[in-house]
């Protein structure tokens, strides 16, 4: 299934979209949200949808995207994933998990406005393949354990300021991670049995130019093995969202410029939709 | 004023500390939360005072005290701001703030039950100064702005695991700084009228031992300072939890040894009431 939220900022209502219609799922749930995931909604929402008892929402197309789940308790993202990033990036392969935080006020709707922050002149791309937890995972035995704790997944461009991050961060990334809108997440969540999330193809283009073309066959770290391993670190919420890394083809690795004002990002990932977003200065 | 919140994790109630009164906040809100600090709730809590209208909390001393804001959309920690702890650590003094993220979700009571988590050897205490915004920061234009948007001070013991901070993060911090109940706060929040966060006394003790005994007088960059700067990386939503850094005297420096189950905690910062963890293995 693919879930997501329509209409205005704090505004948007919960959405089903079956095939190419939209149903409203607002007699289910208030929100696509930790509450949601983790009370057995997911089950509902499909009960519901078998039973043809989910209206058609009217003029969705009109309606903003939002992202497809409510603000989550933590944006996790794993850094250096895919090992052409981390050479265009300078680094060595990691041999474990290397993991930073995004201030979760960051996650926006998939084709809002984006802005580059005041100040900036190192503003770039990131998509990636964020995964959001499905109930509260801590300490998990196994890899094998992950996949019961994930409710879907999602595209998401994780917006970077490099000089921020890099130069003037004393080493640590999360300065050059959390501008206002800096987290563009959907169209969708899709439930995992939609997709096969071990191989699918990611790209991004910058004014229709490409610039990422990969795959998470590529990935470092699994997203099983993501889950389990940083659930030994942490405790993760219903509704959190895990950024899995970005491959190779960004501004940082020196072969195109970083974004300005009236630039446009086309990011995609196979089955997981596409988002679209027009840059303006803050 | 002092705000806290007392009753079972989940449960608290708003309560307001009148000298040695515990008067109930029911009837102004429902929690000590961004709405409420945001919402003006500080100055109806004040004229309800005022006026006399609040209820006696009957057996407040019984009751278990949670953290004093309700869970935060960030927890924001600046590092290495003092010099003689940027010292201990190896470190030169930072000429920028050094930001890193905890997942919000390590924000516990003062007093509950710690956790060594799986797998610890390098568990690490931290009294900070912590800072509770009050409202929407973004981009604010001097120093000077910054203290209208902070609601109030706490004490925090930003919990650490070394090893995993350091020794297998790729140098990214966060790893080994949000383990489950890692971020100790409270017992109250005090609002900026009483008392000077430019000199205020912090220690903390193991076992009854003196470990670090600093003042805040002695941050490199100052409560106002780092509002200011961090507000043009990031947006902080009210309730948002700054921790400001620690002190010297940290298990880290090599003097002292790393916690473990049976040890006990004492923290404290003149004016902002103290903190006691006991340590079980979790």
């Amino acid at each position: 299934m693919k879930f997501l939220r329509l209409g205005e900022l704090g505004q948007e209502r919960p959405v089903l979209l079956d095939g190419g219609t939209y149903l409203d799922l607002s007699a289910i749930t208030a929100d696509i949200d930790g509450g949601f995931l983790a009370g057995g909604g997911v089950d509902r929402a499909r009960a519901a949808l078998d039973a043809g008892e989910l209206p058609v929402l009217p003029d969705a197309a009109e309606l903003r995207i939002g992202a497809p789940i409510a603000r989550p308790s933590a944006v996790v993202c794993v850094g250096m994933n895919y090992a052409a990033h981390a050479a265009e990036s300078g680094s060595a392969p990691p041999e474990v998990p290397i993991i930073f935080l995004k201030t979760p006020n960051t996650v926006v709707g998939p084709n809002d406005v984006a802005r580059i922050p005041r100040g900036s002149t190192k503003t770039d791309w990131e998509v990636e393949l964020g995964v959001v937890i499905g109930q509260h995972t801590s300490y998990l035995d196994s890899p094998a354990d992950s996949l019961a704790h994930i409710a879907g997944f999602v595209v998401a461009n994780d917006l970077s300021e490099r000089e921020w991050q890099l130069e003037i961060s004393g080493g640590q990334w999360s300065k050059g991670k959390s501008a206002p809108g800096f987290s563009p997440v959907g169209p969708w969540l899709v439930t995992p049995d939609e997709v096969d999330h071990t191989n699918l193809r990611l790209r991004s283009f910058v004014n229709g130019e490409p610039r990422q073309d990969s795959s998470t066959a590529d990935l470092i770290f699994s997203v099983e093995q993501i889950v389990y391993q940083l659930s030994q670190y942490l405790a993760f919420e219903p509704g959190d969202l895990i950024l899995t890394g970005t491959p190779q083809g960004v501004a940082l690795s020196g072969r195109f410029p970083y974004l300005k004002a009236g630039d446009v990002i086309d990011i995609e990932i196979e089955g997981l939709g596409n988002q679209r977003q027009g840059f303006i200065d803050a």
